[in-house]
């Protein structure tokens, strides 16, 4: 059994029986991701942007957009693949050609993407609340260093959380490491903007939660 | 009567008998302040670092940050006399001899100072919730360019809100504009640090509204 920080929460992780048949029986899931560096757009077929999105959860989010963007291509990573596999269901239910998903933790990201990443999405990552964990959190200067590599042109960050912690020591760390903010939002919600909610962000949203919101480039 | 946007109410400012009288015979209150332009040490009669309030409303920051901190000279402006007579009535009470105090628009702040501020001080500004009038915020890119003309060394700027859109376009122009951002803070009153409250502060903090913080500087 995984322990999973969830925002206030300890979510407990219950196995998936066969989670690793299903994921390799599935056409959305990729082994051996890094085998794919620099040829991601052959995994599609086509020149499209590349999303990523990390930690992808169980994937509403990056399903949402990719049924809303059939202009754009969408990756999804997730560490755990007890929590990636209910994603990999959810889109095996489904005609999409434009989304794989991948296991792998973040840190390793450097190895996996080469130059060919247009954005990449933070949704209520992990906040590591504790401030001798805050090099953990997925907008620490060495995480942006490895997203680095990824992008094709411009670096671009789109972040949603609901933690006021994890969101503080966002926009210093971007702003920081040169990133030029383009929109900032203290609550998401009350914005008339394109918003794919994530599974987590509806209940904690509902309950009050507000959800802050980032954007930013890096040229 | 002025009518004057505080937070989300209007105040209604009364007409205080005899404010310019009050002011003229204050030993804090500097009349004609351009004329001290590049000459402000002389005012102080020391060298010690000048901080600046812009909108010091009726003073209560102010005149606390300068009892605090004898090692720091102190320049508090508001537009409003008829506000600004309430901070010289304070401190007409007192002995305090590292603080001034001065009656001016914002905008020409280059022409009243001249490379001898440390620091600049914005608490509650007036937040111009409506979108056309987004120039008007005082962290607008055409005040940071006057606000450049007064920094000695390095541009600082420490800043508190409770006004959501307020503090979002602050964070975007501060980030735009080259500023590094030191500390940002959601919710500064659950935060173990040193804080002067305003008489606004005290007011809508205590009816749960969330007190944003930001200090930043710009090589």
């Amino acid at each position: 059994m995984i322990l999973l920080y969830v925002g206030e929460q300890i979510m407990r992780l219950r196995n998936v029986k066969d989670a690793q048949n299903i994921l390799d029986n599935s056409s959305y899931f990729i082994k051996n991701p890094e085998n794919k560096k620099g040829k991601w757009k052959d995994v599609f077929g086509n020149d499209k942007p590349i999303m990523l999105e990390i930690g992808m959860g169980k994937g509403d989010f990056i399903i949402g957009m990719a049924e809303l963007h059939p202009e754009w291509n969408f990756i999804g990573i997730e560490k755990y693949e007890s929590v990636l596999v209910r994603g990999v269901q959810k889109l095996d239910s489904k005609v999409l050609n434009n989304i794989r998903v991948i296991s792998m933790d973040a840190i390793n990201i450097g190895e996996t993407f080469d130059k060919e990443v247009d954005s990449i999405y933070l949704n209520f990552s992990d906040p590591w609340p504790k401030k001798r964990h805050f090099k953990r959190r997925l907008t620490y200067k060495d995480f942006l260093y490895e997203y680095d590599k990824t992008f094709k042109d411009q670096a671009k960050i789109i972040m949603k959380t609901d933690n006021d912690g994890l969101f503080e020591s966002t926009l210093i760390n971007l702003n920081n490491y040169g990133y030029v903010f383009d929109d900032v939002c203290l609550d998401l919600w009350s914005k008339d903007c394109e918003n794919v909610r994530t599974e987590y962000e509806i209940k904690f949203g509902s309950k009050g939660f507000k959800i802050k919101y980032i954007k930013a480039h890096k040229k």
